[in-house]
């Protein structure tokens, strides 16, 4: 099968019709319509084999993956997801493999009614890049910019199950059904749009946390020119987590410095905390506030009782 | 040195400001404005190393190409450049082919004011997956699909030029003047932008011919359910091509299966060939009638006073 009888079979419908989609799949360029009244966010994303995921991943879930870390981003902006561009290198024309990743890939994209609508398939090591594109009312961005001393630090969600579970799947441990739920977290993590969108008219600035906590915050500290006080205790936990971490220091690393959780990281004025906490709940899902905004700059944490420096060094490429 | 500050040596600031660029590099997504009255266009691609480029190609080459094989795709649309993103995967942090690569890339940047807002640099095989966004009035945006019978099939330019500087290239011939020439054509090419822009409002149907003439135009047949006949002497040769191709069988196979041209190929309807000769030669470059559309399906090509079936394979990946 040739390359064009296979993105024709697998990519050649978009699972998800899309709005504002003028000309999709099959010509030189998608056309596509952004409403007058909204800024166009876009992001690009590239998952390697080997390096951002186990090769031995199952290939719905690198699907699955690789629209989610983009979406991720999508989230992070409050911007509402409309479509997509996949570009797939591929060793081989594996059809199993090209089923599987679809259809973990167009799950994710039918949820989120994002449409595929091009891109671009070639032979070469696995790797996967997205582009996704979304929409946004300008003044409702959520840029790393806009932190001011004060404000509460907040995530969604749990951190560190990603991280634990890599750890987990590597250490080749027994793996109980506590391991099934933090394997779900990194192989599927639910990129949080919703809470994104709800987000956008009360936060001052946001991230996504995929680089690990620590470094992802630190983005925001740097682009906002401000420090934080964050609180080991308060780093909100799963309860496969709290199930499996071997001891508290690991687990404090962990949630620290471990990347894929994909939970957003925000900065609120305290007097919106609440009505923050309130919205999510309506999303059956918890903001936690784990710190603040300083105008001393850098990054400090309070761990039983007492205070150090925070160095920002989440999961880097390149380095030695 | 890490991913972080590799990225921004080097890709921090886009070489052109750009139109419409709300929020650059630097944040989750970037933010950019789409005029209320355009349509937005966008493509991918990808740049394999030793497949799509020969290993050994300069990085100021390999990062001007990258950008001209997106660049031909909205021109092929008649959309004007606006925005791109760049996925790179780099084997190793090579500084020196760092800055090469990003000077051929911002200089083909600069030259049609398109801007840089984002990406991801990861470690990898060597990969290069461009998203480029343009603008377009939607009534000029030239599809694959609007081809009639009887229209004139028209390609800017040359063909054959790059094919033949790769066999060239790989056949260790001593190299001549003229090969340096054919070496620019592939290395090189100028994406056919602002011929795309002139002609948006005149053809009806177009493709870059980046697999081979045969392969494009047989995209555009199958798209608006027609036939073709070509005429093989009327297929544009470049001085250097005449002096460089061996003989005329394999010149012809060149032409017309040869990939890597970035020329337009495109269907006007007869009494518009002149009016789009004439702003072409504003533009400085040929416009050659090489063939018309017909009713009849399949592709047929005229050599030598017979008609012969054409087969449509150009270059296609993944073929055993």
């Amino acid at each position: 099968m040739d390359e064009f009888a296979l993105i024709q079979r697998f990519f050649a419908a978009s699972p998800s019709p899309g709005t504002g989609v003028e000309l999709g799949i099959g010509d030189d360029c998608a056309l596509l319509r952004v409403p007058p009244d909204k800024t166009l966010a876009v992001t690009t994303d590239t998952l390697i084999g080997g390096r951002h995921f186990p090769l031995e991943t199952p290939a719905c879930d690198i699907g699955w993956k690789a629209l989610a870390v983009n979406l991720s981003d999508l989230a992070a902006m409050a911007a509402e997801p409309r479509w997509f561009t996949l570009a797939l290198s591929l060793p081989e024309p594996d059809e199993a493999w090209l089923a599987a990743f679809t259809q973990g890939l167009h799950t994710l994209a039918k949820a989120h009614r994002i449409a595929l609508v091009g891109g671009d398939t070639t032979r070469g090591a696995l790797s996967i890049t997205l582009t996704a594109l979304g929409c946004i009312d300008p003044h409702r961005a959520l840029r790393r910019s806009g932190a001011e001393p004060g404000d509460a630090i907040c995530v969604t969600g749990t951190l560190g199950d990603a991280a634990l579970a890599l750890q987990r799947l590597q250490s080749k441990a027994d793996l109980t059904t506590a391991d099934v739920e933090l394997a779900r977290r990194l192989n599927r993590p639910e990129p949080r749009v919703a809470a994104g969108r709800v987000l956008g008219a009360l936060a001052s600035a946001a991230i996504d946390v995929s680089d690990g906590l620590a470094a992802d915050l630190d983005h925001i500290l740097e682009s906002s020119g401000c420090g934080a006080e964050l609180e080991a205790e308060s780093l909100p936990r799963s309860a496969a987590f709290a199930a499996l971490a071997r001891d508290a220091d690991e687990a404090l690393t962990l949630q620290l410095h471990g990347g894929d959780d994909y939970e957003l990281c925000l900065c609120l004025p305290q007097d919106r905390v609440a009505q923050a906490q309130d919205a999510l709940t309506r999303l059956d899902l918890p903001l936690t506030v784990i710190g603040q905004i300083t105008q001393q700059p850098g990054l400090r944490l309070r761990h039983a009782g007492r205070w150090r420096a925070l160095s920002s060094r989440g999961y880097r490429h390149f380095t030695s």
